[in-house]
């Protein structure tokens, strides 16, 4: 269930924040009392995410040091919501005056002011990717519930970087594997596994396609090309192949779910670009400020943070599949 | 929100039925009031997605019929919740026993086996894409609301079905257009507006891509290249190219919403395959009963009716926006 | 959680139906998997809400049939989404057509009219006490499931309906014990169970009230004198006395859960009143049609079927909160 | 709908904060864009609700300074998520360490320790009254929107606090009267307006009783005394009673809707009581720390701030209701 800035059923975030207010931050609500929480791991997922790691990467500082505000005593979750803030520093406001009334192309300044009739201008605002921060806090105490039941995520780019022109951009492919996930996951017919998790990546800025095993590529195969073949192996039934990338009829079966998603070129060139004001002129926007030129190496942590929150969720809604 | 068996926010479907069980049929909540429906033109719609229409598909004649039990009265919708129902006709369930205890490649069979520990087999029984008559009634009705809004869904195959060989299934894509939306549908950051559009059409069987715009060809181009340039005609703001697809940060922006959907072969071949049983013993399954052999030709008017919900839904939600 | 015409999250029933459409029903979603149902039982809940059974209940003759149309296979629930419908017989609209421009004391005929500009006037349409049929349905089935949980629900009146005049009606307090409920249901702080007892049973038509433990009296006391005194008995600790009805800080202790509801006089008397038409002018309705002369009796089984609901929704909801 | 910690549909709350933890608060979401906030009389509610201000009040000096982190830009709502927080000060966990292994009798100790298996025991935790602070602030939002519709929210009480023996406590009970409410407001049938208040104030901390209108009085009238007539007056339809409280249907008629709340004694005494320990000992409790003798002075702003959640939330979806 995804409802404006919510996400999830029984495990969900709700998350809150624009790129230059005074914090970011969420509540997770639903998480299993009784998990001890590893705060080097978060701090080193976090670090994942951060900007400013690579040449293609913006070389904004934010240190994303997460203050958690409840529903964790002595280091251990109480079943209660874990409220949690991350303070904006390093903000430049003065880098987004002459954006107050312009559209920039690609960007959802014009969709945010129509919507509302009023957006915060100041480096993007809620349509940031900062508030992927926040993401990535749930995700990361996800994945920590999620190890104690040997489910791992591992995604990784597909994108070549090297290659973007000084001042342009480029977008990726990130592709992600969920291994050890038990047999039966996901809540037909809406509820799909693959549904919700098309719905969590989708929900990413910047992404603008998923798919699940073969995806696009299944229409270059006819059907007894890409039959996953089921064999008895190690006392327990599997695929030989795994072309449905683990997950039959919207459930989870046991092999690997491998997924990607395509994300398009960061939408802020270090170059000049024309925008138009709300009156219609058209505007010439010069580069300021710090960017990424690809968003693909920061956007692997955060497709598996949204994995990680999708799959515990469904790992706790499934406790009641049964009698 | 997509919850189980349940779409949507304040427009909403819940659905339910087995392929093989005495109906299909769902409970359509939160229609607004006043609408006069056109059942003519409903019955066109679920004649467009019904079986043995074409040369690759099945001969099945379901002629679901819908039955109107609530929420209607002399045609005019109450705003209060439509209950309706579709006879399954021309069942062959004799056709399935040999499939009690098989579990089918690439089929649903193993995985609701392992999830609820029993499942009916017959006709593939939830898994079924019979379910999808429940979504082309919610969809119809969608429809005709927006009409009203004058905004238009239009889907079309670029499937070639013609070079399926006899016995074998193919995939296909499905491209889909949503014409006359206003600027302004879609929640972020959870509930944009793609991520909501993926997730309803991921829940279509067989569904195993989504992309929006250029979606995954986004990967081979510079951001100087696609970039969506406003310009300003007839009065508007709207942009002179529409790689994005219509939708900015989550909200569509007065384009057309341009999406595609990749289905997967059916699974179903009218050749023989190697299924397991519950002991891992290998079993041969001989082609019996019904099949299409391409889901494409039916999958457009479905994709339509998905989108008409996620529209729908997304219009009245958006009511909200603003004081 | 609930929406409209669902309630329940993971245990949900969706509802349909006007009072002399086709007929009425609902979907009964997230019903656990391998639950053998008895239908002789539901048959015999179903014949409890029947009007028609006593001096001062109407003696229309609904039969409420259920069909079953999903769900079920062999008896055995498939964890699949249950619907079902219940015919509307004996329909007699032709009493009612007097009353198509005429808003009735005290119903719901003019609420009903303002927000959705029309409505089914025959009978009360989706405002008549018909709709609790559907309610009956998922409450036995949810019963069946936590009686093999040894958790039992128990309703009585304790209205004294003897003394009504001949063509007035009376209201009265319906009480329910809830037995057996294991420690830890109920989801602080908005989904306490004593608010989620609280907004189920004030869904219920003609419900004014409803109070927990003493409820109400609590007033009268001062706090020395009503704090459960905790006590070791047989291995486990449990209150001596049990003013707090069985939940704490919105959570099961384990004791019986008491609580009471309220209920209105039935408005359709049989003697004249005086209405008001759409234009304001004052009209008499003569009585017609057969209506219950106090709703008591019938809501004693929907108040256990509401009951059942709520509890078995917390006992599935329930299994996530630790790891 | 209320999901564990989050309450609303369209205008929600989802709340966060244990008692002596860092901080509680929440994150409001679905607050319309381009309302103007008075930051004074937000300061005034929290100020209504801060312990210590009558002579039956805790001495606790609360001073609820609420630091907004998102959603408001220039003192106007962006139609984005606010998230906010407000430090707890003033804490001394010293008091609650004797009650780390001890269950005090009408407490949510145990049923918190039963259900996650672990709890914060200082100060109630999250079962502590202080998680009202966050409803406040918004419900204080939703009241200043209410407010430019001309709707009003007043309640008080009817419990005499003078005469409380020393070191004792009392409940009481909360009025309260939502005046210049549109009619329409309500989702029949489990989202009825008085369903939605019923679940909203019993999920205030030690809220045991609710009725709206006549209530549990209903009981001693017969159905001729207690129909609310309708007039035409002053061009529209009204009642020249309301013993039904303002809603009709579960959909408000627009009259006062009027109900009111019962709370119980506060379960802290200033005196020896005797507790339990998780191995089944008694154990005499002193009295330490600070305490309200009577919660009901300050329920009053917490009642009007659930019923202006719940309000807010239904004038936003009603517009959804029609075409």
């Amino acid at each position: 269930m995804a409802l404006k800035n919510r996400i999830g059923n029984i495990f969900s975030l709700t998350s809150f924040g624009e790129s230059h207010g005074p914090a970011i931050g969420g509540v997770i609500d639903g998480m299993p009392a009784g998990v001890k929480i590893d705060f080097e791991q978060l701090k080193h997922e976090m670090a994942r995410r951060r900007p400013g790691q690579g040449s293609v990467t913006s070389s904004r500082k934010e240190l994303d040091e997460v203050e958690f505000l409840s529903g964790i005593m002595d280091g251990v979750t109480l079943g209660t919501p874990i409220g949690f803030i991350i303070r904006n520093k390093d903000q430049r406001p003065e880098d987004y005056e002459q954006l107050k009334n312009v559209y920039r192309p690609s960007h959802a300044d014009y969709t945010f002011q129509a919507k509302y009739g009023l957006r915060d201008y100041r480096g993007g605002g809620r349509a940031s990717a900062r508030e992927t921060a926040a993401r990535m806090v749930a995700g990361a105490l996800a994945k920590q519930v999620l190890e104690k039941m040997d489910i791992t995520i591992s995604a990784q780019s597909t994108v070549n970087v090297a290659e973007v022109p000084q001042g342009d951009t480029c977008g990726g492919v990130v592709q992600c594997v969920v291994s050890g996930v038990p047999v039966g996951l996901g809540e037909p017919v809406f509820g799909k596994l693959s549904a919700q998790l098309a719905g969590a990546m989708m929900s990413i800025p910047a992404a603008k396609g998923f798919e699940i095993g073969l995806g696009f590529d299944f229409v270059n195969h006819f059907g007894s090309e890409v039959l996953d073949k089921f064999i008895f192996k190690e006392g327990r039934i599997t695929t030989s192949t795994n072309f449905s990338g683990g997950i039959q009829g919207g459930i989870s079966n046991g092999s690997d779910i491998c997924f990607k998603v395509a994300f398009k070129p960061v939408a802020t060139l270090m170059q000049e670009v024309e925008g138009i004001d709300h009156d219609g002129n058209t505007v010439v926007i010069k580069p300021k400020g710090r960017h990424d030129s690809c968003v693909v190496p920061r956007a692997i942590p955060i497709v598996e943070a949204m994995a990680a929150i999708v799959i515990l969720d469904n790992v706790l809604i499934n406790r009641a599949s049964r009698l």
